[in-house]
């Protein structure tokens, strides 16, 4: 398995899904599964419509992230863990950037070969220095 | 299982023994088999030795973790996914702290019930803003 391959085409198709507006960010629901969670900033939800809603709030409408960093290593389960460390815009704020730190877990999809969904998710903003 | 009392514990511990000096984090070895994965600032290593070589390299002697959040999922294999963000100051440079990131899926240790280890571990420092 070329996780860092697999890792890679992920970050790039979920960024640039998440950051092409709330409608093309629907389409993000086929990563998910009833058993995926989300955890983003401190609030925990599960399954594909729940992660679906705190993704596409209202204050999230156009959100541009930029990637800094990508970390991939296989995980239990035939599993890729991924982290990802950047920086991004809510409403077009380039001049004010937020950090931010956000953990995958991807697992093999059940029946599908080569296919992955998203078992865990952990986003978190990162302020201070 | 409480996830949540195995990711607090774990995290308490980690960065309680890591900030008591190079002497004392070697203690942390017992948190590693030979599977589990380290990459540290994009370098991976891999094996008790190796991560603990890479934990107490001469830089690193003097490190102090403020950990800002900890968020904790179930995950795949029985497991415990722990996405950590803070700051640290490295040579009591308090006035210079950095921020990092810190991913842990810690996995039950074979045959020893309630017990776990770290099965993979991701950090990076955060830059920028």
């Amino acid at each position: 398995m070329d996780f860092t391959a697999i890792a890679n085409s992920f970050v790039q198709h979920y960024y640039n899904t998440f950051d092409s507006g709330i409608a093309a960010r629907n389409n993000l629901t086929s990563l998910y599964r009833p058993e995926s969670m989300l955890t983003w900033e401190s609030t925990q939800v599960m399954g594909q419509s729940d992660i679906l809603a705190a993704m596409t709030k209202p204050e999230l409408a156009t959100v541009k992230h930029a990637v800094t960093s990508s970390d991939a290593q296989p995980a239990p389960g035939g599993g890729v863990l991924v982290a990802v460390t950047g920086s991004l815009a809510v409403d077009n704020a380039y001049d004010k950037p937020m950090q931010f730190a956000e953990t995958f877990n991807l697992q093999p999809i059940p029946g599908q070969a080569g296919g992955f969904f998203v078992y865990n998710q952990i986003m978190r903003l990162i302020f201070g220095q």
